[in-house]
Protein backbone atom coordinates (compact mmCIF):
# COMPACT_ATOMS: atom_id res chain seq x y z
CA UNK A 1 0.00 0.00 0.00
CA UNK A 2 1.33 3.43 -0.85
CA UNK A 3 2.66 5.43 1.98
CA UNK A 4 2.90 8.99 2.14
CA UNK A 5 4.28 11.56 4.18
CA UNK A 6 2.77 14.99 5.03
CA UNK A 7 2.96 18.11 6.57
CA UNK A 8 -0.52 18.23 7.64
CA UNK A 9 -1.79 16.79 10.67
CA UNK A 10 -4.11 13.90 10.92
CA UNK A 11 -6.96 13.20 12.46
CA UNK A 12 -10.23 10.54 11.51
CA UNK A 13 -12.23 13.08 9.01
CA UNK A 14 -9.45 15.53 7.88
CA UNK A 15 -9.60 16.22 4.32
CA UNK A 16 -5.97 16.50 2.47
CA UNK A 17 -4.76 18.26 -0.60
CA UNK A 18 -1.73 17.39 -2.41
CA UNK A 19 -0.37 19.60 -5.41
CA UNK A 20 2.37 19.94 -7.61
CA UNK A 21 5.05 16.79 -7.50
CA UNK A 22 2.76 14.75 -4.71
CA UNK A 23 -0.65 15.18 -6.71
CA UNK A 24 1.56 13.96 -9.76
CA UNK A 25 3.20 10.97 -8.03
CA UNK A 26 -0.10 9.70 -6.71
CA UNK A 27 -1.92 10.01 -9.57
CA UNK A 28 0.41 9.82 -12.49
CA UNK A 29 3.30 7.70 -11.41
CA UNK A 30 1.18 4.91 -8.93
CA UNK A 31 -1.78 5.51 -10.59
CA UNK A 32 -4.26 5.70 -7.22
CA UNK A 33 -8.23 6.18 -7.87
CA UNK A 34 -10.99 7.96 -6.15
CA UNK A 35 -11.46 5.29 -3.31
CA UNK A 36 -8.34 3.20 -3.44
CA UNK A 37 -6.64 3.29 0.08
CA UNK A 38 -3.22 4.63 1.39
CA UNK A 39 -1.48 4.84 4.56
CA UNK A 40 -0.48 9.08 5.66
CA UNK A 41 2.25 9.44 8.22
CA UNK A 42 3.85 13.42 9.23
CA UNK A 43 6.24 12.80 12.66
CA UNK A 44 3.64 13.76 15.44
CA UNK A 45 0.43 11.90 14.75
CA UNK A 46 1.14 8.60 14.26
CA UNK A 47 -0.06 6.63 11.08
CA UNK A 48 -3.43 6.91 9.39
CA UNK A 49 -5.67 4.97 7.04
CA UNK A 50 -6.55 7.42 4.40
CA UNK A 51 -8.64 7.17 1.18
CA UNK A 52 -8.65 8.83 -2.34
CA UNK A 53 -12.00 11.26 -1.95
CA UNK A 54 -11.31 12.95 -5.64
CA UNK A 55 -8.67 13.56 -7.77
CA UNK A 56 -8.45 16.91 -9.75
CA UNK A 57 -6.36 18.69 -12.22
CA UNK A 58 -3.29 19.45 -10.51
CA UNK A 59 -4.58 18.71 -7.28
CA UNK A 60 -5.27 15.21 -4.79
CA UNK A 61 -8.05 15.17 -2.12
CA UNK A 62 -7.69 12.14 0.56
CA UNK A 63 -9.86 11.86 3.08
CA UNK A 64 -8.04 10.87 6.94
CA UNK A 65 -9.51 7.38 7.98
CA UNK A 66 -8.69 5.85 10.86
CA UNK A 67 -5.08 5.55 12.96
CA UNK A 68 -3.15 2.12 12.06
CA UNK A 69 -0.27 3.30 14.40
CA UNK A 70 0.68 5.66 17.40
CA UNK A 71 3.30 7.52 16.95
CA UNK A 72 6.55 6.96 17.85
CA UNK A 73 10.29 7.54 17.87
CA UNK A 74 13.30 6.07 16.79
CA UNK A 75 16.40 6.08 18.70
CA UNK A 76 18.22 9.26 19.38
CA UNK A 77 21.25 8.55 16.50
CA UNK A 78 22.37 10.99 14.06
CA UNK A 79 24.98 10.60 10.64
CA UNK A 80 27.49 13.78 10.12
CA UNK A 81 29.50 13.07 6.88
CA UNK A 82 31.07 15.00 4.08
CA UNK A 83 30.10 14.90 0.53
CA UNK A 84 32.80 16.52 -1.70
CA UNK A 85 31.13 16.09 -4.83
CA UNK A 86 28.11 16.47 -7.19
CA UNK A 87 25.89 12.82 -5.99
CA UNK A 88 28.65 12.10 -3.45
CA UNK A 89 25.81 11.76 -0.20
CA UNK A 90 22.92 10.79 -2.01
CA UNK A 91 23.35 7.20 -1.40
CA UNK A 92 24.28 7.98 2.50
CA UNK A 93 21.22 9.48 3.13
CA UNK A 94 18.81 7.04 1.37
CA UNK A 95 20.26 4.19 3.27
CA UNK A 96 20.94 5.93 6.89
CA UNK A 97 17.32 7.21 6.62
CA UNK A 98 16.09 3.30 5.86
CA UNK A 99 18.60 2.46 9.14
CA UNK A 100 16.41 4.69 11.52
CA UNK A 101 18.93 7.79 11.68
CA UNK A 102 17.34 10.99 13.27
CA UNK A 103 19.06 13.49 12.19
CA UNK A 104 21.52 14.12 9.26
CA UNK A 105 24.30 16.47 9.11
CA UNK A 106 26.50 17.47 5.89
CA UNK A 107 29.59 18.70 6.77
CA UNK A 108 32.28 20.50 4.44
CA UNK A 109 35.76 19.82 4.89
CA UNK A 110 39.04 20.74 3.88
CA UNK A 111 38.95 18.56 0.93
CA UNK A 112 35.16 19.61 -0.21
CA UNK A 113 34.67 20.81 -3.77
CA UNK A 114 31.01 20.53 -4.23
CA UNK A 115 30.13 24.35 -5.12
CA UNK A 116 26.31 23.89 -2.98
CA UNK A 117 25.57 21.02 -0.84
CA UNK A 118 22.46 20.14 -2.42
CA UNK A 119 20.51 20.06 1.02
CA UNK A 120 17.00 20.07 -0.54
CA UNK A 121 17.89 17.40 -2.67
CA UNK A 122 18.72 15.19 0.49
CA UNK A 123 15.68 15.89 2.09
CA UNK A 124 13.62 14.62 -0.60
CA UNK A 125 15.05 11.83 -0.33
CA UNK A 126 15.25 11.31 3.22
CA UNK A 127 11.25 11.59 2.72
CA UNK A 128 10.72 8.93 -0.21
CA UNK A 129 13.04 6.56 2.08
CA UNK A 130 11.32 7.48 5.43
CA UNK A 131 7.73 6.17 3.24
CA UNK A 132 9.17 3.20 1.53
CA UNK A 133 10.73 1.59 4.47
CA UNK A 134 7.62 1.96 7.39
CA UNK A 135 9.03 4.60 9.74
CA UNK A 136 6.79 6.90 11.44
CA UNK A 137 9.53 9.85 11.13
CA UNK A 138 11.90 11.42 8.51
CA UNK A 139 15.31 12.14 9.54
CA UNK A 140 15.44 16.03 10.04
CA UNK A 141 17.88 17.12 7.24
CA UNK A 142 20.24 20.24 8.78
CA UNK A 143 21.80 22.86 6.66
CA UNK A 144 25.68 22.32 5.65
CA UNK A 145 28.57 23.22 7.91
CA UNK A 146 31.88 23.53 8.12
CA UNK A 147 33.57 20.68 9.82
CA UNK A 148 34.68 23.10 12.93
CA UNK A 149 31.95 24.78 13.43
CA UNK A 150 29.96 21.81 13.81
CA UNK A 151 32.84 20.27 16.58
CA UNK A 152 32.70 24.23 18.30
CA UNK A 153 28.87 23.69 18.48
CA UNK A 154 28.55 19.96 19.48
CA UNK A 155 27.26 18.93 22.73
CA UNK A 156 29.56 16.53 24.54
CA UNK A 157 26.81 14.55 26.18
CA UNK A 158 26.56 12.95 22.80
CA UNK A 159 29.34 10.54 22.12
CA UNK A 160 30.67 11.02 18.52
CA UNK A 161 32.13 7.85 16.93
CA UNK A 162 34.62 8.90 14.33
CA UNK A 163 35.26 6.70 11.67
CA UNK A 164 39.37 6.95 10.89
CA UNK A 165 41.73 5.53 8.29
CA UNK A 166 44.43 5.88 10.13
CA UNK A 167 45.94 6.34 13.58
CA UNK A 168 44.71 4.63 16.92
CA UNK A 169 41.23 3.54 16.75
CA UNK A 170 38.80 0.71 18.54
CA UNK A 171 36.79 -1.34 16.48
CA UNK A 172 33.39 -0.07 16.28
CA UNK A 173 31.66 -2.92 17.85
CA UNK A 174 33.60 -2.82 20.87
CA UNK A 175 33.26 0.76 21.50
CA UNK A 176 29.92 1.44 20.90
CA UNK A 177 29.07 -2.04 23.19
CA UNK A 178 30.80 0.55 25.85
CA UNK A 179 28.75 3.39 25.94
CA UNK A 180 26.06 4.13 28.36
CA UNK A 181 24.38 6.35 26.36
CA UNK A 182 20.88 7.82 25.08
CA UNK A 183 22.31 9.63 22.69
CA UNK A 184 24.71 8.82 19.55
CA UNK A 185 26.89 9.99 16.37
CA UNK A 186 28.26 8.89 13.84
CA UNK A 187 30.81 10.55 11.96
CA UNK A 188 32.47 9.28 8.64
CA UNK A 189 35.26 11.21 6.38
CA UNK A 190 34.70 12.77 2.53
CA UNK A 191 35.87 10.32 0.09
CA UNK A 192 39.93 11.47 -0.01
CA UNK A 193 39.75 11.18 3.85
CA UNK A 194 40.37 14.21 5.89
CA UNK A 195 43.42 16.16 6.05
CA UNK A 196 46.08 15.59 8.76
CA UNK A 197 44.70 19.52 10.19
CA UNK A 198 40.71 18.18 10.64
CA UNK A 199 42.66 14.67 12.20
CA UNK A 200 44.23 16.99 14.85
CA UNK A 201 40.95 19.00 15.80
CA UNK A 202 38.86 15.92 15.90
CA UNK A 203 40.75 14.10 17.94
CA UNK A 204 41.42 17.16 20.60
CA UNK A 205 37.55 17.03 21.42
CA UNK A 206 37.03 14.77 24.35
CA UNK A 207 33.60 13.19 22.98
CA UNK A 208 35.14 11.89 19.48
CA UNK A 209 36.26 8.09 19.80
CA UNK A 210 37.84 7.18 16.75
CA UNK A 211 36.46 3.68 15.63
CA UNK A 212 37.66 1.45 12.62
CA UNK A 213 35.69 -0.81 10.45
CA UNK A 214 37.66 -3.58 9.60
CA UNK A 215 41.23 -4.21 7.27
CA UNK A 216 39.71 -2.82 4.17
CA UNK A 217 39.61 0.61 3.16
CA UNK A 218 35.88 1.10 2.76
CA UNK A 219 34.27 4.08 0.66
CA UNK A 220 32.45 6.97 2.10
CA UNK A 221 28.88 5.71 1.89
CA UNK A 222 29.79 2.09 2.52
CA UNK A 223 31.51 3.59 5.84
CA UNK A 224 28.39 5.33 6.99
CA UNK A 225 26.42 2.14 6.18
CA UNK A 226 28.02 -0.28 8.20
CA UNK A 227 28.49 1.86 10.98
CA UNK A 228 24.79 3.05 11.41
CA UNK A 229 24.04 -0.83 11.13
CA UNK A 230 26.27 -1.57 13.79
CA UNK A 231 24.84 1.13 15.86
CA UNK A 232 21.48 0.27 15.51
CA UNK A 233 22.42 -3.73 16.33
CA UNK A 234 24.73 -3.06 19.55
CA UNK A 235 23.27 0.27 20.67
CA UNK A 236 20.02 0.78 19.24
CA UNK A 237 16.31 -0.41 18.42
CA UNK A 238 17.36 -3.40 16.26
CA UNK A 239 16.24 -5.81 18.80
CA UNK A 240 12.56 -4.67 18.75
CA UNK A 241 10.51 -6.99 16.31
CA UNK A 242 8.57 -5.31 12.79
CA UNK A 243 6.20 -3.03 14.20
CA UNK A 244 2.47 -3.77 13.20
CA UNK A 245 1.37 -2.24 10.21
CA UNK A 246 4.81 -2.32 8.62
CA UNK A 247 4.34 -4.54 5.98
CA UNK A 248 5.96 -4.77 2.52
CA UNK A 249 3.95 -3.73 0.31
CA UNK A 250 5.02 -4.74 -2.95
CA UNK B 1 48.15 4.59 -6.15
CA UNK B 2 46.60 2.73 -8.95
CA UNK B 3 45.79 -0.88 -8.00
CA UNK B 4 44.97 -3.41 -10.39
CA UNK B 5 43.96 -6.85 -10.29
CA UNK B 6 46.00 -9.52 -13.23
CA UNK B 7 44.91 -12.61 -13.76
CA UNK B 8 49.14 -13.23 -14.71
CA UNK B 9 51.82 -14.91 -12.28
CA UNK B 10 53.54 -11.71 -10.75
CA UNK B 11 56.36 -12.46 -9.47
CA UNK B 12 60.17 -10.51 -9.49
CA UNK B 13 60.92 -8.83 -13.34
CA UNK B 14 57.86 -10.50 -14.46
CA UNK B 15 56.51 -8.67 -17.64
CA UNK B 16 52.58 -8.08 -17.63
CA UNK B 17 50.72 -6.83 -20.84
CA UNK B 18 47.25 -5.34 -20.61
CA UNK B 19 44.92 -4.86 -24.09
CA UNK B 20 41.79 -3.82 -24.21
CA UNK B 21 39.74 -2.14 -21.86
CA UNK B 22 42.71 -2.54 -18.94
CA UNK B 23 44.71 -1.13 -21.51
CA UNK B 24 42.35 1.99 -22.17
CA UNK B 25 42.13 2.09 -17.72
CA UNK B 26 45.39 3.00 -17.39
CA UNK B 27 46.64 4.65 -20.30
CA UNK B 28 43.34 6.69 -21.19
CA UNK B 29 41.51 7.29 -18.22
CA UNK B 30 43.99 7.06 -15.06
CA UNK B 31 46.78 8.84 -18.24
CA UNK B 32 49.51 6.42 -16.19
CA UNK B 33 52.88 7.33 -18.67
CA UNK B 34 55.71 5.35 -18.86
CA UNK B 35 57.98 5.19 -15.20
CA UNK B 36 54.75 5.51 -13.18
CA UNK B 37 54.63 3.48 -10.45
CA UNK B 38 51.36 0.94 -9.59
CA UNK B 39 50.22 -1.90 -7.53
CA UNK B 40 48.90 -5.28 -8.85
CA UNK B 41 47.66 -8.34 -7.17
CA UNK B 42 46.59 -11.50 -8.46
CA UNK B 43 44.39 -13.05 -5.87
CA UNK B 44 47.09 -15.83 -5.36
CA UNK B 45 50.98 -14.32 -5.00
CA UNK B 46 50.26 -10.81 -2.88
CA UNK B 47 50.43 -7.36 -3.80
CA UNK B 48 53.58 -6.37 -6.25
CA UNK B 49 54.75 -3.04 -6.62
CA UNK B 50 55.18 -2.61 -10.69
CA UNK B 51 56.08 0.73 -12.85
CA UNK B 52 54.74 1.06 -16.27
CA UNK B 53 57.71 -0.15 -18.78
CA UNK B 54 56.02 0.94 -21.96
CA UNK B 55 52.75 1.96 -23.58
CA UNK B 56 51.72 1.02 -27.40
CA UNK B 57 48.62 1.47 -29.19
CA UNK B 58 46.24 -1.04 -27.90
CA UNK B 59 48.32 -2.42 -25.53
CA UNK B 60 50.58 -1.24 -21.89
CA UNK B 61 53.34 -2.96 -20.70
CA UNK B 62 54.24 -3.28 -17.08
CA UNK B 63 57.30 -4.42 -15.12
CA UNK B 64 56.90 -6.23 -12.02
CA UNK B 65 59.34 -5.00 -9.07
CA UNK B 66 59.02 -6.49 -5.42
CA UNK B 67 56.49 -7.62 -3.39
CA UNK B 68 54.58 -5.21 -1.25
CA UNK B 69 52.43 -8.02 0.93
CA UNK B 70 52.25 -11.28 0.93
CA UNK B 71 48.94 -13.10 0.04
CA UNK B 72 46.41 -13.52 2.82
CA UNK B 73 42.64 -14.44 2.42
CA UNK B 74 39.57 -12.78 4.47
CA UNK B 75 37.06 -14.69 6.17
CA UNK B 76 34.97 -17.62 4.40
CA UNK B 77 31.96 -15.52 4.12
CA UNK B 78 29.73 -16.18 1.19
CA UNK B 79 26.79 -13.61 0.16
CA UNK B 80 23.36 -15.24 -1.79
CA UNK B 81 21.23 -12.54 -3.04
CA UNK B 82 18.09 -12.33 -5.41
CA UNK B 83 17.85 -9.78 -7.99
CA UNK B 84 14.86 -9.60 -9.82
CA UNK B 85 15.45 -6.96 -12.32
CA UNK B 86 17.90 -5.10 -14.62
CA UNK B 87 20.06 -3.36 -12.27
CA UNK B 88 19.41 -4.46 -9.11
CA UNK B 89 22.11 -6.35 -7.61
CA UNK B 90 24.78 -3.84 -8.58
CA UNK B 91 25.21 -2.14 -5.78
CA UNK B 92 25.16 -5.48 -3.27
CA UNK B 93 27.78 -6.82 -5.48
CA UNK B 94 30.21 -3.68 -4.93
CA UNK B 95 29.26 -3.04 -1.15
CA UNK B 96 30.10 -7.09 -0.46
CA UNK B 97 33.47 -6.74 -2.07
CA UNK B 98 34.63 -3.88 -0.17
CA UNK B 99 33.16 -5.58 2.85
CA UNK B 100 34.93 -8.56 2.22
CA UNK B 101 33.25 -11.33 1.03
CA UNK B 102 34.79 -14.33 -0.65
CA UNK B 103 31.83 -15.65 -2.74
CA UNK B 104 28.86 -14.07 -4.53
CA UNK B 105 25.95 -16.39 -5.52
CA UNK B 106 23.31 -15.20 -7.18
CA UNK B 107 19.77 -16.52 -7.01
CA UNK B 108 16.63 -16.46 -9.06
CA UNK B 109 13.06 -17.18 -7.20
CA UNK B 110 9.75 -16.71 -7.77
CA UNK B 111 9.57 -13.33 -8.35
CA UNK B 112 12.55 -12.95 -10.55
CA UNK B 113 11.62 -11.41 -13.70
CA UNK B 114 15.47 -10.03 -15.14
CA UNK B 115 15.83 -12.40 -18.46
CA UNK B 116 19.52 -13.25 -17.60
CA UNK B 117 21.18 -12.62 -14.61
CA UNK B 118 24.14 -9.87 -15.29
CA UNK B 119 27.09 -12.20 -13.89
CA UNK B 120 29.90 -10.85 -15.87
CA UNK B 121 28.96 -7.48 -14.95
CA UNK B 122 28.57 -8.68 -11.57
CA UNK B 123 32.43 -9.86 -12.13
CA UNK B 124 33.87 -6.68 -13.17
CA UNK B 125 32.34 -4.63 -10.87
CA UNK B 126 33.86 -7.08 -7.68
CA UNK B 127 36.72 -6.65 -9.59
CA UNK B 128 36.87 -2.90 -9.23
CA UNK B 129 35.44 -2.80 -6.06
CA UNK B 130 38.51 -5.35 -4.82
CA UNK B 131 41.05 -2.89 -6.23
CA UNK B 132 39.48 -0.09 -4.75
CA UNK B 133 39.52 -1.51 -1.17
CA UNK B 134 42.97 -2.87 -0.61
CA UNK B 135 41.78 -6.64 -0.38
CA UNK B 136 44.23 -9.38 -2.12
CA UNK B 137 41.77 -11.20 -3.04
CA UNK B 138 38.73 -10.40 -5.38
CA UNK B 139 35.61 -12.41 -4.86
CA UNK B 140 34.23 -15.59 -6.71
CA UNK B 141 30.91 -14.64 -9.08
CA UNK B 142 29.18 -17.57 -8.77
CA UNK B 143 26.57 -18.45 -11.73
CA UNK B 144 23.20 -17.43 -11.49
CA UNK B 145 21.12 -20.58 -10.00
CA UNK B 146 17.50 -21.13 -8.90
CA UNK B 147 17.03 -20.96 -4.99
CA UNK B 148 15.96 -24.75 -4.72
CA UNK B 149 18.80 -25.61 -6.66
CA UNK B 150 21.36 -23.80 -4.27
CA UNK B 151 19.60 -25.38 -1.38
CA UNK B 152 19.92 -28.72 -2.30
CA UNK B 153 23.09 -28.36 -2.81
CA UNK B 154 23.94 -26.68 0.09
CA UNK B 155 27.05 -27.83 2.36
CA UNK B 156 25.20 -28.53 5.98
CA UNK B 157 28.47 -27.20 7.59
CA UNK B 158 28.15 -23.66 6.70
CA UNK B 159 25.29 -22.09 8.54
CA UNK B 160 23.06 -19.89 6.38
CA UNK B 161 21.56 -16.46 8.29
CA UNK B 162 18.47 -15.76 6.45
CA UNK B 163 17.64 -12.16 6.62
CA UNK B 164 14.02 -12.67 7.35
CA UNK B 165 11.03 -10.21 6.65
CA UNK B 166 8.28 -12.54 8.50
CA UNK B 167 8.14 -15.26 11.13
CA UNK B 168 10.07 -15.98 13.90
CA UNK B 169 13.52 -14.58 13.53
CA UNK B 170 16.34 -13.79 16.00
CA UNK B 171 18.37 -10.37 15.96
CA UNK B 172 20.76 -10.77 13.73
CA UNK B 173 23.77 -9.88 15.88
CA UNK B 174 22.54 -12.41 19.03
CA UNK B 175 22.50 -14.87 16.00
CA UNK B 176 25.80 -14.59 14.29
CA UNK B 177 28.02 -14.55 17.54
CA UNK B 178 26.04 -17.34 18.59
CA UNK B 179 27.63 -19.31 15.87
CA UNK B 180 30.77 -21.25 16.12
CA UNK B 181 32.01 -22.52 12.26
CA UNK B 182 34.84 -21.35 10.36
CA UNK B 183 32.51 -20.40 7.37
CA UNK B 184 29.36 -18.62 6.65
CA UNK B 185 27.07 -17.30 4.58
CA UNK B 186 24.35 -14.37 4.40
CA UNK B 187 20.80 -14.62 2.19
CA UNK B 188 18.71 -11.71 1.47
CA UNK B 189 15.79 -11.97 0.07
CA UNK B 190 14.67 -10.25 -3.45
CA UNK B 191 12.64 -7.27 -2.96
CA UNK B 192 8.98 -7.64 -2.37
CA UNK B 193 10.75 -10.72 -0.77
CA UNK B 194 10.23 -15.00 -1.33
CA UNK B 195 6.95 -16.39 -1.85
CA UNK B 196 5.21 -18.15 1.25
CA UNK B 197 5.96 -21.86 -0.48
CA UNK B 198 9.94 -20.58 -0.55
CA UNK B 199 10.09 -19.99 2.83
CA UNK B 200 8.68 -22.95 3.53
CA UNK B 201 11.26 -24.69 1.57
CA UNK B 202 13.90 -21.97 3.27
CA UNK B 203 12.67 -22.61 7.46
CA UNK B 204 12.27 -26.41 6.40
CA UNK B 205 16.54 -26.68 6.11
CA UNK B 206 18.67 -27.55 9.32
CA UNK B 207 21.61 -25.01 8.22
CA UNK B 208 18.95 -21.97 7.83
CA UNK B 209 18.81 -19.71 10.87
CA UNK B 210 16.17 -16.93 10.31
CA UNK B 211 17.14 -13.35 11.66
CA UNK B 212 15.97 -9.74 11.95
CA UNK B 213 17.51 -6.59 11.01
CA UNK B 214 15.54 -4.29 12.92
CA UNK B 215 11.80 -2.33 13.01
CA UNK B 216 12.27 -1.06 9.79
CA UNK B 217 11.86 -2.42 6.40
CA UNK B 218 14.94 -2.38 4.40
CA UNK B 219 15.53 -2.81 0.56
CA UNK B 220 17.36 -5.62 -0.45
CA UNK B 221 20.76 -4.07 -0.93
CA UNK B 222 20.47 -2.48 2.32
CA UNK B 223 20.20 -5.87 4.30
CA UNK B 224 22.82 -7.20 2.27
CA UNK B 225 25.42 -4.19 3.11
CA UNK B 226 23.93 -4.36 6.65
CA UNK B 227 24.45 -7.92 7.50
CA UNK B 228 27.53 -8.72 6.09
CA UNK B 229 29.08 -5.36 8.21
CA UNK B 230 27.07 -7.07 11.46
CA UNK B 231 28.78 -10.49 10.20
CA UNK B 232 32.05 -8.99 9.74
CA UNK B 233 32.34 -7.08 13.05
CA UNK B 234 31.08 -9.85 15.12
CA UNK B 235 32.21 -12.95 13.96
CA UNK B 236 35.01 -11.88 10.74
CA UNK B 237 37.63 -9.77 10.68
CA UNK B 238 37.06 -6.63 11.79
CA UNK B 239 39.14 -6.46 15.13
CA UNK B 240 42.41 -6.70 12.28
CA UNK B 241 43.79 -3.47 11.67
CA UNK B 242 44.17 -2.16 8.57
CA UNK B 243 46.90 -4.06 6.60
CA UNK B 244 49.85 -2.50 5.77
CA UNK B 245 50.02 -1.17 2.15
CA UNK B 246 46.50 -0.77 2.51
CA UNK B 247 46.56 3.73 1.87
CA UNK B 248 43.99 5.47 0.58
CA UNK B 249 45.13 6.63 -2.70
CA UNK B 250 43.25 9.69 -3.60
Amino acid sequence: MLRLFVEDSLDAGATIALGDARHHYLAHVMRLAAGEPLLLFNGRDGEWHAVVQRLEKGASFLQVREQTRPQASGPDLWLAFAPIKRGHGDLAVEKASELGVSRLLPVTTQRTVIPRVPVDRYRAIAIEASEQCGRLTVPDVAQAQPLLRLLDGWDAARPLLLCAEAGEARPFLEAVKSLKTGSLAVMTGPEGGFTEEEFGELRARPYIHPVRLGPRLLRADTASIAALALAQAAWGDWNRKPEAGNQKSE
